[in-house]
């Protein structure tokens, strides 16, 4: 039997593990490299919607996923100035039929921790305390292969590089000069036992609160031990440079115009580290050779669509997808000289999409900050009228079926070029 | 026979003939005083929706109307900053069958004289160059009667007065201390042969553009002889205190990123007057004993919702409904003894419906003029959404069949305070 194509990840974080994943089921050899000296996640709760549980449920992580996390009943959409309920998506039901899939809350470390946990089972080989400093192509004996080197000069080779190593991306860097991009917005978290929550939310709902330049969102968590608390508001302590932030007085006076509810569900935060909150501008090519971009080193986004973990989750499937049909079109024979092919149509047909998400991101998250109240009258029309006619308008683009490779032509298009080059 | 009871209005303009009209076709002895020394009205272009055509019809002067305007097919909303068409109402078929009555468009001065020609047909007695200064009740012979005194002296007696007297009225500066609210924006008006009209929009629909802090609207008058354009814009140079303005390079600058469509249709205004936008806030009280507001007098709102002529005709209606139980119950035998309490009932009725709609109009102007992308994006989402699913929702409070007299309870209730007072 021919030896695998071998793929080294960098990134361990939800992203790395995705790809990991994703490549490892088809039989390649996969090795991950992690710059922290431990895996681990930080953060809170984090959604999934059914674009990505859909994945989960393929890659055989979705029951796992669920009994860690909640499958909420509603995501629910109010206005924290007046506590008006303007939104009420049922996600089970006619949802779920429609997009074949739940909508589910979760941890981010036990979602983490489960797609790491699945990576070993499976063989894929995971190194911490490793910085890579640079990515490269090698052209020796007639192919390509590409080699990853740590900052303390350790070199690990490969077929190919799935950089998953996050909005800060040294990988990124080699192929733009692009930096990330401030909101002015800050998040602080919270995920306390339900027992030391003083008013707990909706247990059945993600309930996001929509307020003048500051938003507050709700789930439970773990089958509802824990409850998950998001505030997100504009800092001008953080616009002004000062990065670290004490006390929480900013905060308490970004929501002080809010309902009494949202207001006391400022006690659930953690005020250990508040989260600035950065995206990029779309960038058009994520390949170089044989290494390419995959999570947040590819298309870094604001959080307002909840969809940063669930797009590195599709990127995964989209490099399973393209690969299934070129490197692991024989199981027992890998064609390693595919990889570059199956990383520009994997970015062919992943950057469109992504490049929407990240900009109607943008725009979907300052919808709910809008400050005047015209502005937030017609902010609100338009969410009532959704809650009265339907969300599938809003919603079929991002959580519909997904076609994860390149229509025929431009496959053949793209393996043309890629053979006359 | 008795002496009829004896009705005297304030204010030749289309709400004081639409008065006038009204209570003389009850009976009413009607005389009519106007300031100017001729009767007309300026302006251009007028939208008559059918809360107010079903009024016009149940006069008889609807088939004139028409025959005069313009019943449109479709009443348009388009983006003025990319061309796209956001909303298309029809406003024939199911929307005629709901509201039952056409959406028409007329000249200002053709509506007026057409009142005004069935007020002189029934009787009644019109006067010009009279500036009424004051008004007042007369109590004598155990019964209230109304004096109007001009600036000249000369005096006006009747069993009730209607002060129709516009958004500048005299009289209701006896009940209130509240002055006009300038709103910043200024409109330029045209209304010219269609021969001259060198871009003509749409000839079978009301088109409105909406750009930032300007608008344009568009529509044919006179049977499509005559195009209407109006040009409503945020003016720095009113807002400081310039109230005569010379040359247009504001009004051309206002529209500058605006599609050509929309700065040609700019050539089509008359540039000899431009028409600062005003309302007031609405107040809860219209009535003095036998002294009633009525139209811009009672309730000046701003433009947006194209209801100030129509809810003047509202207001016709609602005293004729009131009054005709009352007063004129006895169609021989007038009781002018009623008409404080038919006021306070027509006050009752209107104030909250005017109020409304003085309101609504402020923001509904205010969301056609937003200026930041975003919030143009979620306003234009609103306006695709009515467009996919139905007007009726934001439609009907304004259009649909209206009750003008009070609740049977709350009638009772007027009658009862007012005889025991």
């Amino acid at each position: 039997m021919a030896q695998p194509t071998k793929v080294l990840v960098i990134g361990g974080g939800i992203g790395g593990f995705g790809n990991a994943l994703a490549l490892r089921r088809l039989g390649a050899e996969v090795e991950l490299v992690e710059q922290a000296p431990e895996f681990g996640e930080v953060g809170a709760g984090l959604q999934m919607s059914p674009n990505a549980t859909r994945l989960l449920r393929e890659w055989g992580v979705l029951d796992k996923a669920i009994e860690t996390g909640v499958a909420p009943r509603y995501i629910v959409f109010r206005d924290a100035l007046t506590g008006e309920e303007l939104l009420r998506e049922d996600v089970t039901g006619e949802y779920y039929e429609r997009y074949g899939a739940p909508y589910i809350v979760a941890h981010r470390s036990d979602l983490h921790r489960l797609l790491m946990e699945e990576c070993q089972k499976l063989g894929v080989i995971l190194h911490n305390d490793v910085r890579v400093a640079k990515t490269e192509n090698v052209e020796a004996d007639g192919r390509t292969t590409a080699r990853a080197t740590a900052a303390d000069g350790r070199v690990f080779e490969a077929d190919a590089i799935v950089a998953a190593d996050g909005i800060k991306s040294v990988i990124r860097a080699q192929l733009s000069d692009d930096e990330p991009v401030g909101s002015e917005y800050v998040a602080y978290r919270g995920a306390l036992p339900i027992s030391q929550i003083k008013h707990a939310g909706d247990m059945e709902a993600v309930v996001v609160w929509m307020g003048p330049e500051c938003h507050l969102v709700q789930y439970p968590l773990r089958q509802g031990d824990l409850f998950n608390t998001v505030a997100v508001y504009r800092s001008k302590s953080f616009a002004a440079g000062q990065l670290v932030y004490e006390g929480d007085a900013e905060l308490r006076e970004a929501y002080k115009d809010c309902v009494p509810e949202v207001q006391a569900a400022l006690d659930n935060l953690s005020h250990v580290q508040r989260w600035p909150m950065f995206d990029r501008v779309p960038i058009e090519n994520w390949v170089d050779g044989n290494v390419a971009l995959a999570g947040d080193a590819a298309h870094p986004m604001l959080q307002y669509l909840a969809q940063g973990a669930c797009q590195a989750l599709e990127d995964a499937a989209a490099l399973e997808a393209i690969s299934a049909k070129s490197v692991f079109a024989d199981r027992d024979n890998h064609d390693a000289s595919q990889w570059n092919a199956v990383f520009r149509e994997y970015n062919a047909v992943r950057q469109p999409r992504t490049a929407r998400i990240q900009t109607t991101a943008r725009v979907w998250g300052e919808s709910w900050h809008l400050t005047g109240p015209v502005e937030r009258t017609v902010r609100n029309m338009l969410w009532k009228s959704a809650d009265r006619h339907g969300i599938w308008e809003y919603t079929d683009w991002l959580y519909g079926e997904q076609q994860y490779t390149a229509p025929v032509e431009s496959s053949e298009d793209a393996t043309l070029s890629s053979t006359t080059r």
